[in-house]
Protein backbone atom coordinates (compact mmCIF):
# COMPACT_ATOMS: atom_id res chain seq x y z
CA UNK A 1 0.00 0.00 0.00
CA UNK A 2 1.01 3.76 -0.42
CA UNK A 3 0.47 6.86 1.22
CA UNK A 4 -0.03 10.06 -1.13
CA UNK A 5 -0.21 13.66 0.13
CA UNK A 6 -0.75 16.31 -2.59
CA UNK A 7 -1.88 19.55 -2.67
CA UNK A 8 -3.01 21.28 -6.01
CA UNK A 9 -3.71 24.68 -6.66
CA UNK A 10 -4.53 26.78 -9.71
CA UNK A 11 -2.07 29.96 -10.10
CA UNK A 12 -4.45 31.94 -11.79
CA UNK A 13 -7.17 32.40 -9.98
CA UNK A 14 -5.58 34.95 -6.85
CA UNK A 15 -5.15 34.16 -3.33
CA UNK A 16 -8.69 32.45 -2.12
CA UNK A 17 -8.04 28.86 -3.37
CA UNK A 18 -10.55 26.83 -1.31
CA UNK A 19 -13.84 26.92 -4.14
CA UNK A 20 -10.95 25.19 -6.57
CA UNK A 21 -9.44 22.56 -3.59
CA UNK A 22 -13.27 22.14 -2.80
CA UNK A 23 -13.42 20.38 -6.69
CA UNK A 24 -10.77 18.51 -5.83
CA UNK A 25 -11.80 17.56 -2.61
CA UNK A 26 -15.64 16.29 -3.47
CA UNK A 27 -13.57 14.17 -6.30
CA UNK A 28 -11.43 12.19 -3.44
CA UNK A 29 -14.38 11.88 -0.94
CA UNK A 30 -16.29 10.02 -3.31
CA UNK A 31 -13.21 7.87 -4.85
CA UNK A 32 -14.22 5.50 -2.00
CA UNK A 33 -10.06 5.65 -0.72
CA UNK A 34 -9.38 6.44 2.68
CA UNK A 35 -8.12 10.30 2.90
CA UNK A 36 -7.90 12.78 5.87
CA UNK A 37 -7.69 16.37 4.60
CA UNK A 38 -5.17 18.49 6.85
CA UNK A 39 -4.71 22.24 6.30
CA UNK A 40 -1.89 21.84 3.56
CA UNK A 41 -2.80 19.07 1.59
CA UNK A 42 -4.87 15.58 1.42
CA UNK A 43 -3.08 12.19 2.38
CA UNK A 44 -4.76 8.88 0.53
CA UNK A 45 -4.12 5.66 1.01
CA UNK A 46 -4.62 3.18 -1.60
CA UNK A 47 -2.71 1.38 -4.26
CA UNK A 48 -0.49 3.22 -6.62
CA UNK A 49 -2.50 2.82 -10.05
CA UNK A 50 -5.70 4.00 -7.93
CA UNK A 51 -3.90 6.48 -6.02
CA UNK A 52 -2.53 7.97 -9.42
CA UNK A 53 -5.62 7.82 -11.78
CA UNK A 54 -7.17 9.53 -8.35
CA UNK A 55 -4.63 12.13 -8.82
CA UNK A 56 -4.93 12.89 -12.82
CA UNK A 57 -9.10 13.31 -12.46
CA UNK A 58 -8.13 16.16 -10.06
CA UNK A 59 -5.84 17.78 -12.33
CA UNK A 60 -8.03 17.06 -15.56
CA UNK A 61 -11.18 18.80 -13.75
CA UNK A 62 -9.39 21.62 -12.39
CA UNK A 63 -7.44 21.53 -15.63
CA UNK A 64 -11.06 22.61 -17.69
CA UNK A 65 -10.78 26.28 -15.63
CA UNK A 66 -7.35 26.88 -15.21
CA UNK A 67 -4.46 27.63 -17.12
CA UNK A 68 -1.69 26.94 -14.84
CA UNK A 69 -1.23 24.77 -11.80
CA UNK A 70 0.85 23.94 -9.29
CA UNK A 71 1.00 20.11 -7.75
CA UNK A 72 3.08 18.85 -4.97
CA UNK A 73 2.92 15.35 -3.85
CA UNK A 74 4.83 12.90 -1.91
CA UNK A 75 4.43 9.16 -1.70
CA UNK A 76 5.36 6.64 1.37
CA UNK A 77 5.23 3.04 0.17
CA UNK A 78 5.66 0.19 2.04
CA UNK A 79 5.30 -3.48 0.66
CA UNK A 80 2.46 -5.59 2.40
CA UNK A 81 1.71 -2.64 5.06
CA UNK A 82 -1.65 -1.90 5.18
CA UNK A 83 -3.17 0.81 7.19
CA UNK A 84 -0.64 3.18 7.52
CA UNK A 85 -3.14 6.11 7.30
CA UNK A 86 -3.92 5.64 11.72
CA UNK A 87 -0.76 3.23 12.22
CA UNK A 88 1.99 5.41 12.16
CA UNK A 89 0.56 8.40 13.91
CA UNK A 90 -0.15 5.37 16.68
CA UNK A 91 3.30 4.47 16.58
CA UNK A 92 4.86 8.07 16.86
CA UNK A 93 2.54 8.70 19.97
CA UNK A 94 3.33 5.65 21.65
CA UNK A 95 7.24 6.80 20.99
CA UNK A 96 6.88 10.02 22.17
CA UNK A 97 5.08 8.58 25.16
CA UNK A 98 2.29 11.29 24.88
CA UNK A 99 -1.29 12.40 22.84
CA UNK A 100 -0.32 14.27 19.96
CA UNK A 101 -2.56 17.02 18.64
CA UNK A 102 -3.55 15.23 15.52
CA UNK B 1 0.87 34.55 10.19
CA UNK B 2 2.64 31.86 8.19
CA UNK B 3 1.43 27.45 7.98
CA UNK B 4 4.74 25.20 7.40
CA UNK B 5 3.98 21.76 7.21
CA UNK B 6 7.23 19.84 7.37
CA UNK B 7 8.82 15.75 7.35
CA UNK B 8 12.12 15.17 8.66
CA UNK B 9 13.47 11.79 7.77
CA UNK B 10 16.57 10.02 8.86
CA UNK B 11 18.35 8.00 5.86
CA UNK B 12 20.93 5.75 7.93
CA UNK B 13 18.08 4.29 10.58
CA UNK B 14 16.52 1.63 7.65
CA UNK B 15 12.12 1.74 7.11
CA UNK B 16 11.50 1.88 10.96
CA UNK B 17 11.30 5.63 11.49
CA UNK B 18 8.55 6.24 14.55
CA UNK B 19 11.60 6.79 17.40
CA UNK B 20 13.17 9.57 14.84
CA UNK B 21 10.07 11.53 14.62
CA UNK B 22 9.08 10.72 18.03
CA UNK B 23 11.85 13.22 18.99
CA UNK B 24 10.58 16.10 16.89
CA UNK B 25 6.93 15.76 17.74
CA UNK B 26 8.14 15.89 21.57
CA UNK B 27 10.01 19.12 20.38
CA UNK B 28 7.03 20.27 18.63
CA UNK B 29 4.63 19.69 21.29
CA UNK B 30 6.67 21.06 24.15
CA UNK B 31 7.15 24.51 21.81
CA UNK B 32 3.56 26.25 22.47
CA UNK B 33 2.53 26.69 18.73
CA UNK B 34 -0.03 25.14 17.50
CA UNK B 35 0.66 22.04 15.50
CA UNK B 36 -1.25 19.08 13.98
CA UNK B 37 0.06 15.38 12.95
CA UNK B 38 -0.82 13.79 10.09
CA UNK B 39 0.40 10.59 8.81
CA UNK B 40 3.02 12.82 6.05
CA UNK B 41 3.96 15.24 8.33
CA UNK B 42 3.11 17.96 10.71
CA UNK B 43 1.26 21.13 10.20
CA UNK B 44 2.90 24.03 12.67
CA UNK B 45 1.20 27.65 12.47
CA UNK B 46 3.36 30.72 13.91
CA UNK B 47 5.45 33.28 12.49
CA UNK B 48 8.19 32.90 10.04
CA UNK B 49 11.03 33.49 13.03
CA UNK B 50 9.07 30.76 15.41
CA UNK B 51 8.63 28.53 12.57
CA UNK B 52 12.37 28.31 11.39
CA UNK B 53 13.73 28.13 14.89
CA UNK B 54 11.28 25.28 16.02
CA UNK B 55 12.63 23.48 12.60
CA UNK B 56 16.37 23.93 13.45
CA UNK B 57 15.52 22.79 17.01
CA UNK B 58 14.27 19.14 15.02
CA UNK B 59 17.12 19.37 12.85
CA UNK B 60 19.29 19.63 15.94
CA UNK B 61 18.39 16.80 17.61
CA UNK B 62 18.44 13.95 14.65
CA UNK B 63 21.27 15.31 13.70
CA UNK B 64 22.84 14.12 16.85
CA UNK B 65 22.43 10.47 15.85
CA UNK B 66 22.19 10.67 12.41
CA UNK B 67 24.52 11.08 9.41
CA UNK B 68 22.32 11.47 6.51
CA UNK B 69 18.74 13.71 6.76
CA UNK B 70 16.27 14.82 4.28
CA UNK B 71 13.62 17.07 5.29
CA UNK B 72 10.74 18.24 3.38
CA UNK B 73 9.23 21.59 4.11
CA UNK B 74 6.06 23.91 2.98
CA UNK B 75 5.19 27.20 3.87
CA UNK B 76 2.09 29.00 3.44
CA UNK B 77 2.33 32.78 4.16
CA UNK B 78 -0.80 35.19 4.46
CA UNK B 79 -0.24 38.15 5.50
CA UNK B 80 -2.69 39.54 8.27
CA UNK B 81 -4.27 35.99 8.67
CA UNK B 82 -4.36 33.89 11.90
CA UNK B 83 -6.47 30.42 12.58
CA UNK B 84 -5.25 28.85 9.14
CA UNK B 85 -4.91 26.21 10.53
CA UNK B 86 -8.47 25.68 11.01
CA UNK B 87 -10.41 28.00 8.74
CA UNK B 88 -8.71 26.68 5.62
CA UNK B 89 -10.55 23.22 6.43
CA UNK B 90 -13.71 25.27 7.82
CA UNK B 91 -13.89 27.11 4.32
CA UNK B 92 -13.17 23.92 1.83
CA UNK B 93 -15.79 22.06 3.46
CA UNK B 94 -18.12 25.05 3.40
CA UNK B 95 -17.40 25.36 -1.01
CA UNK B 96 -17.85 21.74 -0.98
CA UNK B 97 -20.76 21.32 0.68
CA UNK B 98 -20.34 18.59 2.69
CA UNK B 99 -18.22 17.44 5.83
CA UNK B 100 -14.90 15.88 4.94
CA UNK B 101 -12.75 13.17 6.97
CA UNK B 102 -10.03 15.28 8.88
CA UNK C 1 2.77 20.50 -21.59
CA UNK C 2 4.01 20.15 -17.69
CA UNK C 3 7.47 20.00 -15.95
CA UNK C 4 7.41 17.35 -13.86
CA UNK C 5 9.90 17.48 -11.04
CA UNK C 6 10.93 14.39 -8.40
CA UNK C 7 13.00 12.64 -7.22
CA UNK C 8 12.88 8.77 -5.53
CA UNK C 9 14.50 7.07 -2.44
CA UNK C 10 14.48 4.03 -1.26
CA UNK C 11 15.00 4.03 2.92
CA UNK C 12 15.65 0.43 3.16
CA UNK C 13 18.86 0.60 1.50
CA UNK C 14 21.14 2.78 3.71
CA UNK C 15 22.67 6.28 3.12
CA UNK C 16 24.30 5.43 -0.61
CA UNK C 17 21.87 6.12 -3.12
CA UNK C 18 23.23 6.72 -6.18
CA UNK C 19 22.96 2.73 -7.82
CA UNK C 20 19.13 3.11 -6.87
CA UNK C 21 18.64 6.63 -8.68
CA UNK C 22 21.17 5.20 -11.41
CA UNK C 23 18.16 2.58 -12.41
CA UNK C 24 15.29 5.58 -12.86
CA UNK C 25 17.72 7.69 -14.42
CA UNK C 26 18.51 4.96 -16.64
CA UNK C 27 14.74 4.69 -17.42
CA UNK C 28 13.96 8.65 -18.34
CA UNK C 29 17.26 8.68 -20.61
CA UNK C 30 15.80 6.28 -22.94
CA UNK C 31 12.22 7.41 -22.36
CA UNK C 32 12.57 10.19 -25.46
CA UNK C 33 11.09 13.22 -22.58
CA UNK C 34 13.58 16.17 -22.41
CA UNK C 35 14.91 16.27 -19.24
CA UNK C 36 17.80 17.85 -16.49
CA UNK C 37 19.03 16.11 -13.50
CA UNK C 38 20.09 18.44 -10.73
CA UNK C 39 21.47 17.51 -7.23
CA UNK C 40 18.11 17.41 -5.41
CA UNK C 41 15.93 15.79 -8.57
CA UNK C 42 15.36 15.43 -12.08
CA UNK C 43 12.62 17.82 -14.16
CA UNK C 44 11.16 15.94 -16.58
CA UNK C 45 8.99 17.80 -19.68
CA UNK C 46 6.14 16.28 -21.03
CA UNK C 47 2.29 15.70 -21.86
CA UNK C 48 0.83 14.01 -18.25
CA UNK C 49 0.20 10.83 -19.11
CA UNK C 50 3.53 10.80 -20.37
CA UNK C 51 4.65 11.91 -17.15
CA UNK C 52 2.31 10.05 -15.21
CA UNK C 53 4.04 6.60 -16.98
CA UNK C 54 7.51 7.63 -16.87
CA UNK C 55 6.91 8.38 -12.71
CA UNK C 56 4.91 4.74 -13.22
CA UNK C 57 7.92 2.83 -14.60
CA UNK C 58 10.73 4.27 -12.34
CA UNK C 59 8.29 3.56 -9.26
CA UNK C 60 7.78 0.17 -10.86
CA UNK C 61 11.64 -0.48 -11.11
CA UNK C 62 12.78 0.08 -7.67
CA UNK C 63 9.66 -1.47 -6.27
CA UNK C 64 11.48 -5.10 -7.59
CA UNK C 65 14.21 -4.39 -4.78
CA UNK C 66 12.89 -2.26 -2.20
CA UNK C 67 10.35 -2.54 0.63
CA UNK C 68 9.87 0.89 1.35
CA UNK C 69 10.18 3.81 -0.98
CA UNK C 70 9.95 7.74 -0.81
CA UNK C 71 8.83 10.03 -3.45
CA UNK C 72 8.75 13.47 -3.71
CA UNK C 73 6.94 15.18 -6.95
CA UNK C 74 5.87 18.55 -8.31
CA UNK C 75 4.01 19.43 -10.92
CA UNK C 76 3.96 22.81 -12.93
CA UNK C 77 1.64 22.80 -15.72
CA UNK C 78 0.85 25.82 -18.98
CA UNK C 79 -1.85 25.28 -20.81
CA UNK C 80 -0.61 25.87 -24.44
CA UNK C 81 3.12 26.44 -23.34
CA UNK C 82 6.17 24.41 -24.74
CA UNK C 83 9.55 24.85 -23.96
CA UNK C 84 9.03 25.94 -20.16
CA UNK C 85 12.48 23.94 -19.29
CA UNK C 86 14.54 26.49 -20.99
CA UNK C 87 12.56 29.82 -21.26
CA UNK C 88 11.56 29.61 -17.37
CA UNK C 89 15.56 30.49 -17.21
CA UNK C 90 15.92 32.47 -19.46
CA UNK C 91 12.78 34.63 -18.34
CA UNK C 92 14.50 34.69 -14.77
CA UNK C 93 17.90 35.71 -16.43
CA UNK C 94 16.33 38.68 -18.12
CA UNK C 95 14.27 39.59 -15.34
CA UNK C 96 17.18 39.42 -13.02
CA UNK C 97 19.58 40.94 -15.54
CA UNK C 98 22.37 38.92 -14.98
CA UNK C 99 23.95 35.24 -16.13
CA UNK C 100 23.11 33.01 -13.50
CA UNK C 101 24.63 29.46 -12.45
CA UNK C 102 22.70 26.53 -14.26
CA UNK D 1 26.90 19.84 4.69
CA UNK D 2 23.39 20.50 3.33
CA UNK D 3 22.25 21.01 0.14
CA UNK D 4 18.63 23.04 0.24
CA UNK D 5 16.64 23.39 -3.07
CA UNK D 6 13.58 25.36 -2.77
CA UNK D 7 11.11 27.55 -5.13
CA UNK D 8 9.19 30.47 -3.49
CA UNK D 9 5.95 31.68 -5.58
CA UNK D 10 3.86 34.78 -4.54
CA UNK D 11 0.06 33.36 -4.90
CA UNK D 12 -1.15 37.06 -5.44
CA UNK D 13 0.75 38.04 -8.69
CA UNK D 14 -0.84 35.86 -11.42
CA UNK D 15 0.79 32.96 -13.36
CA UNK D 16 4.17 35.27 -14.83
CA UNK D 17 6.03 35.10 -11.70
CA UNK D 18 10.11 35.05 -13.30
CA UNK D 19 10.42 38.70 -11.96
CA UNK D 20 9.42 37.44 -8.70
CA UNK D 21 11.59 34.74 -9.16
CA UNK D 22 14.41 36.92 -10.42
CA UNK D 23 14.97 39.01 -7.03
CA UNK D 24 15.07 36.04 -5.16
CA UNK D 25 17.86 34.70 -7.43
CA UNK D 26 19.71 38.10 -7.29
CA UNK D 27 20.02 37.74 -3.55
CA UNK D 28 21.06 33.57 -4.03
CA UNK D 29 23.38 34.67 -6.67
CA UNK D 30 25.08 37.67 -4.58
CA UNK D 31 25.13 35.23 -1.44
CA UNK D 32 28.73 33.60 -2.03
CA UNK D 33 27.50 30.05 -1.66
CA UNK D 34 27.13 27.94 -4.43
CA UNK D 35 24.17 27.32 -6.02
CA UNK D 36 22.34 26.09 -9.61
CA UNK D 37 18.64 27.03 -10.68
CA UNK D 38 16.83 24.35 -12.58
CA UNK D 39 13.66 24.75 -14.35
CA UNK D 40 11.59 24.02 -11.11
CA UNK D 41 13.70 25.56 -8.17
CA UNK D 42 17.28 26.17 -7.00
CA UNK D 43 19.65 23.80 -5.17
CA UNK D 44 22.17 25.59 -3.13
CA UNK D 45 24.96 23.95 -0.87
CA UNK D 46 26.23 25.21 2.31
CA UNK D 47 25.62 25.20 6.29
CA UNK D 48 22.71 24.67 8.12
CA UNK D 49 22.58 28.72 9.31
CA UNK D 50 23.67 29.97 5.84
CA UNK D 51 20.94 28.39 4.01
CA UNK D 52 18.38 29.33 6.67
CA UNK D 53 19.93 32.84 6.66
CA UNK D 54 19.38 33.04 3.27
CA UNK D 55 15.86 31.34 2.63
CA UNK D 56 14.51 34.33 4.86
CA UNK D 57 16.51 36.97 3.24
CA UNK D 58 14.11 35.56 -0.03
CA UNK D 59 11.38 35.53 1.80
CA UNK D 60 11.24 38.69 3.62
CA UNK D 61 11.89 40.56 0.56
CA UNK D 62 8.98 38.63 -1.87
CA UNK D 63 6.73 39.63 1.87
CA UNK D 64 7.34 43.42 0.92
CA UNK D 65 5.34 43.07 -1.95
CA UNK D 66 2.85 39.91 -1.38
CA UNK D 67 0.11 39.27 0.56
CA UNK D 68 0.48 35.15 -0.02
CA UNK D 69 3.45 33.13 -0.46
CA UNK D 70 4.08 29.28 -0.87
CA UNK D 71 7.16 28.17 -0.59
CA UNK D 72 8.65 24.47 -0.81
CA UNK D 73 11.78 23.23 0.31
CA UNK D 74 13.91 20.21 0.50
CA UNK D 75 17.07 19.43 2.44
CA UNK D 76 19.60 17.02 1.86
CA UNK D 77 22.13 16.67 5.17
CA UNK D 78 25.05 14.68 5.15
CA UNK D 79 27.83 14.86 7.85
CA UNK D 80 31.25 15.63 6.95
CA UNK D 81 30.49 15.33 3.17
CA UNK D 82 31.31 18.29 1.14
CA UNK D 83 30.69 19.18 -2.70
CA UNK D 84 27.80 16.92 -2.80
CA UNK D 85 26.50 19.42 -5.41
CA UNK D 86 28.85 18.33 -8.09
CA UNK D 87 29.36 14.44 -6.76
CA UNK D 88 26.02 13.68 -6.60
CA UNK D 89 25.21 14.00 -10.75
CA UNK D 90 29.18 12.44 -10.99
CA UNK D 91 28.32 9.31 -8.76
CA UNK D 92 25.00 8.79 -10.50
CA UNK D 93 26.32 8.92 -13.90
CA UNK D 94 29.22 6.48 -12.92
CA UNK D 95 26.62 4.02 -11.52
CA UNK D 96 24.38 4.35 -14.58
CA UNK D 97 27.45 3.74 -17.11
CA UNK D 98 26.45 6.72 -18.94
CA UNK D 99 26.40 10.54 -19.22
CA UNK D 100 22.92 12.32 -18.20
CA UNK D 101 21.22 15.54 -19.52
CA UNK D 102 22.47 18.15 -16.58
Amino acid sequence: MTLMEFSIMPLDKGVSLSEHVAKAMTIIDESGLDYRLNPMGTVVEGEWDELLGLLTRCFRTLEESSDRINIQVKFDYRKGVSGAMKNKIKSVEEKAGRRLKI
